[in-house]
C-alpha cells in the first residue's frame, strides 16, 4: 500500500474571525499527506524554494511521509495570503506568489513509480496528465481541481478526467464544470466526462458521493469553533484516499467508510491554524470521531 | 392520537425558475395538515375569508382533516406572492395581503381540547400562547416562528418558547434568535430559552436536531428538480409531528425516525407547486422514500 500525491507545499498567511497566522506551513500536498499519513505510506511530489526550513522537512519526515519527490530549487516557496469572514466556506485570496511553483515540473521518483494509489491535488491539469504518464497502472486515481482550471484549461482538464477514477471537488466547482446549477444533474454530467465516482464537498454541510447507481450523503461534524478552514478539502481527500489505500477495498461500503474518515480528518483540521491540530492526532482520536459520525447520522430502519 | 395545528390558510402566487402558479392553495396550516394527515388525525385551527372555495374545503376533508376549527369570516383570505431564484433556499416576498388573517383570533373547538399533540405554526407568538392556554396538557408542543417575530415580538416569543417542547426553525432564524453565527452555539442558546429540543432546517442541506445531550444530522433528499420550495418547512413539521403523534413514542430513536419522515414529506412537497405532489401520495410512497434516506446515509460501523 502506497499513496502518491502531487500538489503544492506553501507558506500561508491566514486571517479568520478567530485569529491570524503568518507564514505557516500549508499547501495541498502538505495537508493531504499529513491526513493520509495516519492510514498509509505517502509519497509526496512537490516543490519548495531554498527558504523552506528544515523544521518543516523534519515534521513531514516525522509523519513518515516519503520526500524523495520533494524538489528544492533556487527561489522562494509558494506563498498564499487569504482571509475568511464568518461565512467560513469561502476564502478571499488577498495575495498569491507562485514563486518556484510557477515552473513546477513534477518528476516521479523511481521509488514512487509503483504507487498503487495516486492523488492529483489542485494543480495545472497538464501537469496532472504528466504525472499519470509517469506512474505504472495505479489501482485508483483521485483528482481535485478548481475554477481557475475549469475556466482556463477546460480541454486539458477533460483529458485528465478521462483517466481519473474519483474526482473530489466542491459544489461551486461541480456546478461550473457541468454548467448546471442543480447538483444532481451536475454530478451526472461530471460523471459523463469519465470519472467513475464524484465527491462533492460542501464545507459545513458535508459531502455528497455519486457513482452511476448510488448517492451517499455525509454531514460535516458540527463544531463550535471553526478556527481556520484552510486545507479542509485536502485533509478530507487525504483521509479518504489514505483509508482506501490502507484497505485496498473499493466496494461501495468501503468507499462510504473512507468518506467518513475523510470527514473526520477535515473536521480535525479546521479546529486550528495550519496543521496544528492535524499533526498531533493519534489513531484512537480518529476512530473516536468516526464513531461520533455514526451517532450523528444513525436512525433505525422501518 | 390527535394533532392540533394552528396556522395560516392562504392563496399563494409563486414564481420559480421552473414555472409559476397563481392563487393556489397554500398556508402553513394547509401544508402541515396535509403532510401530517398521512400519519395521524389532524385538527386544524385557521381562518379563511368568504372567497375560499368549497373545492379546497372538500380537499382538506378528503384528507380526513378535522375542520371544526377553521373559521370562515367576512373578507378575503390571506394572500402571499413571492418568487425564488436558482438559489431556492430563500423566497423573495413580493406581496403580502393579510386580509382576514390580520384579525385572526384562534378559537380551539371543544372537539380539539384534548389534542395530545399541538403544533404552533408561524403566527404571532401572542396568539401561540393564547392557543396553549386553551388546550389541556398536551403531551408534546411543537412550534415554528420567523425573523419578523424574533425582531418584533421577542419577549412574547420567549414566553411561548418556555412552554414549547420542540422548536422547528431554519438556520437563519436560529442564528437571529440566539444572536450567534455558529449553529452549535446558537442551538445551545436557543435550548436555554426552554425548548427540550430544537430542529434547525437547512433547505437543500437537510436538518440538524439538538437536545441537551445529542445531535442528529439528516440530509435533504437529492432531487433533480425542485419545482417550488413553498411549504417545505411546514411539510417537514407535519411529517415529523404526525409520525410522533402516530407512535406516541418520544425516545430519541423515534424522534430521529420522525425527522426522516419529515424530510420525506418535505422532499415530496417541493416536487410540484402548491400541494400537487403532497396530496396524491400513498403510505407506500412515503415508506419507499424513507428507505431511500436510509440507503443515502448508511455506512458501516468500525
Amino acid at each position: 500500500m502506497s499513496l502518491l500525491v502531487v500538489g503544492s507545499v506553501a507558506f500561508d498567511s491566514v486571517k479568520t474571525p478567530f485569529g491570524e497566522a503568518a507564514d505557516v506551513l500549508g499547501g495541498s500536498a502538505t495537508y493531504f499527506s499529513t491526513a493520509a499519513s495516519y492510514f498509509t505510506d505517502v509519497n509526496m511530489v512537490a516543490v519548495v524554494g531554498e527558504d523552506f526550513p528544515q523544521k518543516h522537512i523534519d515534521f513531514l519526515k516525522g509523519k513518515k511521509i516519503n520526500l524523495d519527490g520533494l524538489q528544492t530549487v533556487p527561489g522562494k516557496t509558494f506563498r498564499w495570503r487569504g482571509e475568511y469572514g464568518y461565512q467560513l466556506n469561502e476564502a478571499k485570496t488577498l495575495e498569491t506568489q507562485l514563486n518556484v511553483f510557477e515552473r513546477f515540473n513534477p518528476k516521479i521518483a523511481d521509488s514512487y513509480k509503483n504507487s498503487e494509489f495516486v492523488f492529483l491535488a489542485n494543480i495545472d491539469p497538464e501537469l496532472q496528465l504528466e504525472v499519470l504518464r509517469q506512474v505504472k497502472n495505479p489501482l485508483v486515481i483521485g483528482c481535485d481541481t478548481m475554477n481557475f482550471w475549469i475556466k482556463g484549461k477546460k480541454n486539458a482538464l477533460l483529458k485528465t478526467l478521462k483517466e481519473v477514477d474519483i474526482l473530489i471537488i466542491n459544489d461551486g466547482e461541480a456546478r461550473e464544470l457541468a454548467g448546471e446549477v442543480n447538483l444532481l444533474k451536475a454530478a451526472k454530467c461530471v460523471l459523463s466526462y469519465g470519472p467513475k465516482a464524484l465527491i462533492i464537498k460542501r464545507g459545513e454541510y458535508g459531502s455528497l458521493f455519486f457513482n452511476n447507481s448510488n448517492i451517499f450523503a455525509a454531514p460535516a461534524y458540527p463544531l463550535e469553533t471553526v478556527f481556520d478552514p484552510t486545507g479542509a478539502g485536502d485533509s478530507f481527500a487525504g483521509g479518504f484516499m489514505g483509508y482506501l489505500s490502507n484497505t485496498r477495498n473499493f466496494s461501495e461500503p468501503a468507499i462510504r467508510q473512507a468518506i467518513i474518515f475523510g470527514s473526520v480528518m477535515a473536521s480535525y483540521n479546521v479546529e486550528a491554524f495550519s496543521l496544528d491540530r492535524l499533526k498531533s492526532l493519534d489513531y484512537k482520536d480518529i476512530e473516536g470521531r468516526y464513531r461520533e459520525f455514526k451517532r450523528l447520522t444513525h436512525f433505525e430502519d422501518l
